[in-house]
C-alpha cells in the first residue's frame, strides 16, 4: 500500500524514537500528544489558541460526528479542516470505540455493529466499509480501521473480536480510495501475548502506514498495560509510526514512549480542566481547594503559558466558584500546554541520548508528589 | 475637585460628541462601549482576544465582586486590573442597581441598604461610604456614586430616591481618598421632567468628572428614555462625559450618541451569544435555526472578525446543537467586534460631520430588518 505518508525515524535511544511523520496537513514531530476535538471542537479553546499552544495534531471522533452534523454535511461545507478551522493534521478514529462505550442496544456480527444513537435513539449501522466511507468524507490526515474492542480478561472473546478485526482491516484497506488518507490498522488481543503477538504480526503483513494499539486502558493493570507495550514493540515493524489510542497522563506518556510509541491522544487535559484540575509536571492540583483562596503565584511557577504568565491561581479559583467558562479555558490552556511541552522535552531528551535520565527522573517527581 | 481626568471633545455633530477621556490606564476614545466583565471576567473570552477586539473599556460590578471573592481579596492581589488582567481601563458601578435587582430581602433607609447575598443568604450592608471603600479597593479608573434607582412611574418614589442619591453622592464625595479614580454621578429622577431637571442641576454644580444618566431602560417606554435623554442633555456640562448605564441594542446607541451620551455599557453581546443570536447590522439571527444547518456563510457577510473570518454559519450551529463552549466563545467575539466597530464607525461619522446620514441609513436598515 503506497501512501506517501513518510515516517522518518531521526533519532533512537533504548526503545524509544524521535521521527518525522509527513502529512499533506504539514509534518508531524514524533513523540507527539494530539488533543481531542471529539465534536470538531477542543473543548473550551479556539483554534487560535491550539495554534498558540503549539498543537500538531487533532483528534475528531467519526462516531459523534456522524450522528451530528453528520460527515456529508462536513464533506459539502469542504471537509473537516476547513469545517472546524483546524489546518494542520488530523486524526479521525473509525466509531468502533464510541459504538461499544456510548451507543445504546448495540448488535455486533461479522457484517458490522448495529446501534441507537446516544442523541436521539434513532437506529445506524456502522461497518468496515461505511466506516471509511464516511471518514473519506470528513477527510483526516490519519483514518482508523474499524475494530471491536474487547473486554480484557475473556481470552474466547479477545480471539474472536481479534479475528473480526482483521478482517474488518482487510475491508477496510479494499474500499479506500483516497491517497492523501493513512490508514492505521489497530492490534487487538487483550491482555493475552499469544493474541497481541499474531494480531501485531498479522497487521505488519499488510504493511500499513502506521499501527494503533487498541483494547489498552479499558481496565486491565496498569503493569499489563506496559508489558502489552514491551510485547507488541517486538513484533510491530520499527520504521513505522506507532500510536497508543485514549491515553494522555504525564507518567503513561513517559512510559509509553520509552516503549516504542510515537503518538497519544487523550480528552484527560480538556476534561480534568473543566473539572477544576491543572496538571503540573509533579502531579495534579484542585485549583477550588480554599488553600488558593488569596494564592498570588499561578498555577505551576515554571509555565510559560498564557495562563501561568498572565493569572494568580486565586483568579482561576475565583472563576471556577463563580462558575465562569474562563476558568474551563485557562485551565484547559494551561494542561494542553503542559502535554505539549512535556512531549518536546521527551524528543529533545531522545535527541540527545538522555531520555532514560529524564524519564526517571520525571517519574520520581511524578510519583513523590502523589 | 480637581482630578486630573480630562474629557477632550474634540468634533461636535449636531448633539453628537466625538471626545477623548483621559484615564491613568490609557485614553478613551468615546463614545465608547463597555463590554461587561460583572464577576472580573467579560464572560466567554479572554482578555487577549478583547484585547484584539480593541475593546477600550470593560465595567465590572461591585456587588458581585465584594460577594465573591471580596474586594480586599482582589486589594491584596494588586488590584482589580491586576486580578483579571486587564491593563486599559476599568469602570466599577456603585452595587446600588444590583442590591436592587438581585439581593434578596433588602431594607433601605437613609443610611444605606441592607440586603441579603443571593450567593449564600448572607446580610450585608452598602452605604454610600463603603462603596467607596469596595470600589477603591477594586481600584477602577471610572468608579460610581452610590444611588437609589426607583420604579420609573410613581414620582413621590421618585423624589425621595432622587434626594437620597443626591445626599449619598455628596458622602461619597467626602469619604473618597484615590486621586487616580474618577468619581461619577448618577442623574435619577424617572420619568418626570421636573425631577430630571433638579437632579442634573444638582450634580452639575457639583463638578464631578462625568455624570450617569440612571434610572432608564427600567420599564419606561422607549420614547420617554429618549425624551428624558434630550432633557438632560441641556442641563449637563457640555465639557464632561455623560454615560448611559445598561444600554448596549445597536439602534439605542445610535438614538444615545445622537442625544450627547458618550459611554454606554451593556451585558447584551455576551449574553446574546449565550442564547445563540449573532448581532449584524441589520438585525439579530438566531443561528440555532435549522436555515444554517448547511450554510457556507459566515454570520455576517461584511464582518471581519475572527468568528467571521474564519467560520461558516453551519459550524456555529453544529456549536450550538452540540453544547459545545466555543459556540458562545465564537458569537461572543462576532457580537463584541460589530458593537466595538459601529461605536467607531460613529466617531469616525461625527468627525466627518455625517453622523445624522449615518444614523438615518442605520435606523432605517435596522427596523427595515425587524
Amino acid at each position: 500500500m503506497g501512501t506517501g505518508f513518510d515516517f522518518e525515524i531521526i533519532e533512537h535511544d533504548e526503545r524509544a524514537r524521535a521521527g518525522i511523520f509527513h502529512t499533506p496537513h504539514g509534518d508531524l514531530l514524533t513523540p507527539v500528544f494530539a488533543p481531542v476535538g471529539t465534536q470538531g471542537t477542543v473543548k473550551s479553546v479556539t483554534p487560535a489558541q491550539l495554534e498558540q499552544l503549539d498543537a500538531s495534531l487533532v483528534l475528531a471522533n467519526t462516531y459523534h460526528l456522524y450522528l451530528r452534523p453528520g460527515d456529508k454535511v462536513i464533506a459539502d461545507l469542504g471537509g473537516l479542516h476547513q469545517f472546524m478551522h483546524w489546518d494542520k493534521p488530523l486524526l479521525t478514529d473509525s466509531g468502533g470505540f464510541q459504538v461499544f462505550s456510548l451507543a445504546e442496544s448495540r448488535r455486533i456480527s461479522d457484517d458490522g455493529v448495529t446501534f441507537k444513537s446516544h442523541i436521539d435513539g434513532s437506529t445506524h449501522e456502522l461497518t468496515p466499509e461505511k466506516s471509511i466511507a464516511i471518514q473519506e468524507n470528513l477527510g483526516a490526515d490519519i483514518i482508523m480501521a474499524f475494530d471491536e474492542c474487547g473486554s480484557p480478561y475473556d481470552i474466547a472473546k479477545n480471539e474472536t473480536a481479534m479475528l473480526r478485526t482483521h478482517h474488518w482491516v482487510e475491508r477496510c484497506i479494499t474500499v479506500k480510495t483516497r491517497s492523501d488518507q493513512a490508514l492505521f490498522g489497530i492490534i487487538q488481543g487483550g491482555i493475552y501475548p499469544e493474541l497481541r503477538i499474531r494480531s501485531a504480526e498479522f497487521l505488519a503483513s499488510l504493511d500499513l502506514p502506521g499501527y494503533a494499539i487498541g483494547g489498552l486502558s479499558v481496565g486491565e493493570t496498569k503493569k499489563e498495560t506496559l508489558s502489552t507495550l514491551e510485547l507488541v514493540d517486538q513484533y510491530l515493524p520499527e520504521t513505522k509510526p506507532r500510536y497508543l489510542m485514549g491515553v494522555g497522563s504525564p507518567e503513561d506518556l513517559v512510559r509509553g514512549v520509552q516503549r516504542g510509541v510515537d503518538i497519544f491522544d487523550c480528552v484527560l487535559p480538556t476534561r480534568l480542566a473543566r473539572h477544576h484540575a491543572a496538571m503540573t509536571r509533579t502531579g495534579r492540583i484542585n485549583i477550588a481547594n480554599a488553600r488558593y483562596s488569596t494564592e498570588k503565584s499561578p498555577l505551576d511557577e515554571n509555565c510559560s503559558c498564557y495562563t501561568c504568565k498572565n493569572f494568580s491561581s486565586a483568579y482561576i479559583r475565583h472563576l471556577v466558584l463563580a462558575k465562569e467558562m474562563l476558568a474551563a479555558t485557562l485551565l484547559s490552556i494551561h494542561n494542553l500546554h503542559m502535554l505539549i511541552t512535556l512531549m518536546n522535552d521527551i524528543r529533545q531528551a531522545i535527541m540527545n541520548h538522555q531520555f532514560d535520565h529524564f524519564a526517571t527522573n520525571f517519574l520520581e517527581n511524578w510519583e513523590s508528589a502523589l
